[in-house]
């Protein structure tokens, strides 16, 4: 099972540091540009939730291992041969990025709630924000740094599904125990998540308003 | 009086949920967006305070009131009827506006004098330092992920007041007292506030320089 | 030997400093974001090591010399006829402003080591990521506030200068002890950055790409 866990998580670092460091191609970093947007994106979220923890230090400093993993990817991406076939396999390129950024954002969000009730005890808004910001801080940072609006703040439904899974998590946890718990988090989300992009669903938007 | 200052910081809080979702309305997001912005003005100020001063984990997650009042409030101003409305009233809104942030900015700088002082003792700068971004903390991380350059970097003395309000907190504080050093230090800061909005005071700007 | 890193130190702070200053002069800064941006700068750096380490409140709190330093610099710089002075003499102000900022670099980032080994024992992959981001975090707040995008993603080989030093002193320490390893961490660093300003390196950078 924790093997499992393990696998899960290295999925979703990998797909996490192929998004910032796709951006950072398409901004024309250098390599090393690319290898930090990669890395940030990657495990920015765990770094966020070990600092509101008091944790420290964070993490992917004690065990470098996903590090490791967002560096490998970030700089076998940068090689031309990789991005150009990538490119010329669009559809399924995407497809296999929207998989697998959906199972990172569901092990990052129950793997927070997790690590929450083990640090800081039952606090059901601490839980929820901590294993949202563990899913979905690294692309926040990855926007900030490359100078676009944080995807989360404008795009689908992306930190809804964050949300749900993680109270579904923390309710369950006590009743199920953890792994069941876990597991139906995790599947939450990744619902969620597709079905959003599948369905294009979208949190309503204000018109226009000239307050202010 | 603590039940005064509760009501104070519940104003300053709702005050500066309403300028992070007005920003989010402006900036055509959904209500996801809106209500994260409107949250994070409110409370980012006092996280970094908690961050600063080692105390975790933040004291918005040890006592949620003021994340559920500045959800509550970023929520309604979301809803059309509500913002048409304000926006016919334009003069009014910004009126009271101005007033209730010039409120929250002063109780969140004596607060965080306060704690400052609580947690790691008497220490001048740190004290400064810590009220001060209490109270502008939040919006500045508000115009980072709005993409606005930070609106204490080029905009009026908001900074300054907060800053005078803290030194002259800390500095009557051994001779007065807590309270009235603390309200002295909230009256100045919205006293300074008012004036350089009414007077548009302005610091001096350098002109355009062309050295590197 | 002391007295010595206390005068790199803080020609490092001061130069950091004329960097974020120099910045929100380009930027139509008012006073007051002048001189925020140019303590920001100088001193970001170590507050990020700090919080990464845990150690609160962070250094620049318990000992204020850097930022009253960075204060009165960018105070300094504000001046018209100073920078107005500057903007004369282009040449040798970069120059200075280059060799300066190398000092900067240098020291910062064996100092981040050393306090990463003293704090968190051996640990190669945080002392290097420590020591990296003291010596360049101060420069990514600033451009992150100014709203530009951080130019270690996207600018030479300047955080890989960094990265060289931090190892370099990392793995030096235990053969040749404490201050050896610092100065050919130093020396390393500023000789990097120097010679990449020189020779203008540059690390490669993707043709423009098509992939999402």
């Amino acid at each position: 099972m924790e093997l499992f866990v393990l696998i899960l998580e290295l999925i979703g670092t990998a797909a996490f540091a192929v998004s910032g460091a796709a951006l950072g191609l398409r901004k024309q970093m250098d390599l090393f540009g690319v290898i930090i947007l990669g890395v940030t994106t990657a495990v920015g979220g765990g770094v966020i939730r070990d600092i509101v923890l008091g944790s420290f230090p964070p993490a992917m400093f004690r065990d470098p291992k996903y590090a490791l993993c967002a560096i490998a990817v970030s700089a076998i991406l940068f090689l031309p041969r990789v991005h150009r076939t990538l490119a010329r396999h669009r559809r399924g390129y995407h497809l296999a990025l929207l998989i697998s950024d959906s199972i990172g954002l569901g092990v990052f969000v129950v793997s927070g709630v997790r690590i929450s009730l083990a640090c800081a005890g039952k606090n059901l808004f601490l839980a929820v924000f901590v294993g949202t910001i563990t899913g979905v801080g690294g692309g926040v940072i990855r926007d900030i740094l490359a100078g676009d609006m944080p995807f989360i703040l404008v795009r689908q439904v992306y930190a809804c599904a964050a949300i749900a899974g993680a109270i579904a998590c923390y309710l369950l946890w006590p009743l199920l125990g953890a792994w069941p718990a876990m597991l139906i988090g995790l599947a939450l989300v990744i619902a969620l998540r597709l079905a959003a992009a599948h369905y294009r669903w979208n949190l309503p938007r204000a018109e226009i308003s000239s307050e202010s």
